[in-house]
């Protein structure tokens, strides 16, 4: 029997090519004075913020911008520094009844934890993690040019670098109330992003297919994206402006969104996380590297049909348990190698001295909670070896 | 290229045996003053809406019960009956802030109908159509008893007697804000429910795959639905209370009912309105009886990739177009034929002479708007004449 499930996101999720056009509907439909984009440099000299500052104007809607997200690892002075846009120490202190986020995962994550905290008050550390906002966030409009899946999630992972830890904050009241996935916005992601994002959102697939809230719902969707990314994401990263790729690839990050938003992740994001606390690099790139270790590891728990049916998702022609875990193994570390993704956490400048600190924290992160296989901590120091 | 999509569902969707505990804590969300409980007798005698009532008691909500939903094709007069129970000639005419159907999709859809004209005034047939209600509803929760997909949709079709014609009133602004599927509520289905509702559920996969809207995340819903239908549905139809069948049917119903609601329908659904309007007996029937034959027509709009797929999702091997669009078809009519749905549409009562006006009418509905080949009305006459 499965567990119960609640199948969770925005409500409304605009997708596809010039689907930015459909924003200003759904922003008509709201009565909205002043709104805050949440940004960053980066983004705004590519011209997609004129494209929403101009959208506003037209509305006759006042906005302004913070684009003080400076770095790819949110951290908790981000927040603050976004907060400051709401006047202190008053009851209430929302000001904007709207928060746009252009950019990609660090930029909704810092977003969503402005738009919390400005209406609960207090401090992001406050709320690290599950279910601790009580009280609606400000109304969140996510605009993506990546493959993080975000915009449509749950979840905020912001660094509190005084513990070098990345806090996992998980409420549905942080989930965006639309989604917007133009995949003209994805073009102008740099190679390595491209790679890193994309690899990802094949780890959102893999982990949330082989978590323990994993449903026939969320298996359809992790299947879905796993074959689109084994199809386009080589042709995406070869080429920038390669369209369909780019669309095929904007799908496979949505699906592999809402799959793990619904069915949990596990060590490969328990373990992600405190290497992005420690050393400040590409997300996705300790997400790709550490995903077949874990795989391996958590195959034991794993149904022989489950697994089966993902090596033939990956293209991989397999009659058994073992061989399909192999081949799914060498699959992700070809794809990754085919992408430029670092070939070890050393490469990654990881140190051997940090691995047992790295691995007790790792224990404590809720993506924990759904990995199907526990782990000691033994277990874990010896992935994190492995993927040396 | 694909065209832009919205993908919209409910926000909030609790599934799996034993989930509607978890309505509770969803409900302690919210102020809630007074409830309009929308269902029928049948549900009642079934002990459904005393379950809820005791939630609701011990919540301190006060609520009111509408069992008048008399029939499986709703009517003007059913939604006119539930609206008596909000005062009349007001401004402002709510008086309950929270709507909650229990049934099939004809409660659901019934409950739509009472939801949205309580806030937008008028009678309901002034929103047949797309898009025609432009204020949000009076907030709605659909607890699901059947495979319908209702529960989550955006949809509801309801019979105008005096036309014999079943208007689609179609609008984002009547998804309910939370769907409730937990499949202890399906196992007392009678017989003909579970088929005549499980072969709808296989209808909204189809004719949402082969739609003009189908996505890669439509697409793998449908397939997904599919997949369980045929491995399914012959079970939770011999024993209904074999629950790893009822369970896997729910997850169907809902995977249907997502991909419809975002790829939109086609032909079968345009088609089998009509016979409901006319005839007045099961829509799952008709749809199941219409699909062989719809799906026949279509399939020189579809792409022979497509076509394969859908027939591997159902178990059967075909290597060339052709040779997958007879096997789909027969394979369909067999599970019709195992599960008790009528082998033609005369068995069921439909009459030579009315295939005209019957066609003329199907070319107007909404649903064929996304039908991927488009037919002539003799296309039409063709396909009743082959169903008969
Ligand atoms: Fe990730
Ligand atoms: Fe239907």
């Amino acid at each position: 029997m499965e567990n119960t499930h609640n199948f969770f996101i925005p409500k409304n999720n605009l997708i596809g090519i010039g689907s930015i056009k459909d924003l200003t509907n759904e922003l008509l439909k709201w009565k909205l004075s002043k709104t805050l984009i949440v940004t960053d440099k980066n983004i705004i000299s590519l011209g997609y913020v004129e494209m929403i500052e101009t959208m506003l104007k037209n509305l006759f809607i006042s906005y302004d911008i913070f684009e003080g997200v400076l770095h790819s690892n949110p951290t908790v002075s981000f927040v603050e520094d976004g907060l400051s846009y709401f006047p202190q120490g008053l009851e209430l202190r929302r000001d904007y009844n709207l928060i746009i986020s252009i950019g990609g995962g660090t930029i909704h994550d810092c977003a969503k934890g402005i738009a919390a905290v400005a209406t609960n008050g207090g401090s992001i550390i406050d709320y690290e993690g599950y279910n601790k906002i009580t009280k609606p966030a400000i109304p969140h409009i996510a605009i993506n040019t990546t493959y993080s899946g975000a915009e449509l999630t749950m979840f905020s992972i912001i660094t509190d670098t005084s513990r070098k830890v990345k806090m996992v904050i998980a409420s549905p009241n942080i989930t965006p109330f639309i989604s917007v996935n133009d995949p003209m916005f994805t073009t102008t992601m740099p190679q390595d992003i491209t790679a890193s994002s994309g690899i990802d959102a094949l780890s959102h697939s893999i982990e949330s297919y082989s978590a323990m809230e994993a449903s026939p719902i969320t298996d359809s969707f992790a299947l879905g994206a796993v074959k689109l990314i084994f199809g386009y994401l080589r042709r995406a990263y070869e080429n920038g402006n390669d369209m369909e790729a780019r669309e095929k690839m904007t799908f496979a990050s949505i699906m592999a969104g809402m799959a793990f938003n619904n069915a949990g992740l596990g060590y490969v994001h328990a373990m992600a996380h405190q290497l992005g606390g420690f050393y400040n690099k590409l997300h996705g790139n300790y997400d790709g590297i550490l995903l077949p270790y874990v795989f391996e590891f958590n195959s034991a728990s794993l149904q022989e049909g489950k697994i089966l049916k993902l090596a033939k998702a990956m293209g991989e022609k397999a009659d058994s348990k073992p061989e399909a875990v192999e081949k799914i193994c060498n699959a992700i570390k070809k794809l990754g190698l085919d992408i430029g993704i670092p070939h070890g956490l050393k490469a990654m400048g990881v140190k051997e001295t940090d691995l047992d600190r790295l691995s007790q924290n790792a224990l404590k992160d809720i993506a924990t909670f759904t990995n199907p296989r526990k782990g000691t901590l033994e277990d874990v120091i010896h992935i994190y070896k492995a993927a040396m």
